[in-house]
């Protein structure tokens, strides 16, 4: 059996240095943010020599985009409720829960961040929503094949209308988000999607 | 008259410091975005001495939040159109011409990597939205009152609709956005506000 260094299998030493690590760099965003975080102050947190740390991410930016393809794993679809409303409600309490939850919260914020200057992490975000998007999707393409919604409707762009207000308070204007503004967002996309506005070349 | 150092007139030699500073950031947040700011590059740039740079923006979060303050300064409110579309259209518009200029694009991604990790930069991006947004915001009261739209419609929660998909894509999932991107914002939040979906306890 052909092992090489770096790949040995779930559970075993290289995987639990990875979980250390990306607790620690989760542990750190949350309290000083992307701009905060240092490799040698990572592997004193996860107990982990720095030369190990540096030699398998590299930077601050590694780090970062290592947990961002974790945080795509870890993220799991859940079965629909065969209701689109209730679906697209649990889709936006989702999105709020993360982007309030102390750690992941400060987590997604460093990640828009760091992927505002850098090239790999904007790939790794965009491949961490594009992931998302997709599962949710799924959703509402059921609920287009119930004939809740039009044919045609662009399902990928009703999740993104879902998140995007969350997010845009969040991280551009600054404003607080709460269960309103998730009930919000699902009204507004509800409405607009039954009303064809979602429909390709349509709406 | 009273003049204390740096509240000379418009035009003064404190003016024509302030706009080549801004000037001079607006390059270098081009160049090499928010991370890659430093007081001595923007000194040499813009022609002014480092101690100067120092004293009066402290840092780049100081640059970038007096950058902001100028460019909510600048932004102007139009005359409404008369047409509910036509004015949200021009809204989308704005906000993916902003988002695509290189240099105005990058200026606004680095207030948002920014605001992640600082407080006032977080309370300078959050004055620059709400001023945009309130000053939108009077277009869609315009059409509440022409009998366009629902009494009741949260006008702001409208304009903040409008930017959210477009935004969401730049900064978040990290995806283009180009005219259909602007139209669907605008299909969305049309076919929703007609709905009733903006109106406060009642969508």
């Amino acid at each position: 059996m052909d092992v090489s260094p770096g790949t040995l299998r779930p559970g075993g030493r290289t995987a639990r240095v990875r979980e250390a690590v990306l607790e620690a760099t989760q542990d750190a965003l949350g309290e000083h943010g992307f701009h905060g975080l240092t490799m040698d102050q990572i592997a004193d947190r996860a107990g982990v020599g720095k030369t190990t740390v540096y030699r398998r991410w590299g930077g601050p930016i590694g780090l970062i985009t290592d947990l961002m393809a974790d945080l795509a794993d870890r993220s799991v679809a859940h079965a629909d409720t065969g209701d689109l409303e209730a679906d697209l409600l649990e889709n936006a309490t989702s999105v709020l829960d993360a982007l309030t939850a102390p750690r992941l919260g400060a987590t997604l914020q460093a990640m828009i961040a760091a992927a505002t200057c850098d090239d790999a992490a904007a790939a790794a975000l965009h491949q961490f929503y594009a992931r998302r998007i997709g599962e949710w999707a799924r959703r509402v393409d059921l609920a287009v094949h119930r004939g809740e919604l039009p044919p045609g409707t662009d399902s990928a762009d009703v999740i993104r209308a879902i998140s995007a207000p969350l997010y845009y308070r969040a991280v551009v204007s600054r404003e607080p988000i709460d269960s309103r503004v998730a009930a919000r967002a699902v009204a507004v996309v509800l409405a607009a999607a039954r009303a064809g506005a979602f429909v390709d070349d349509g709406g």
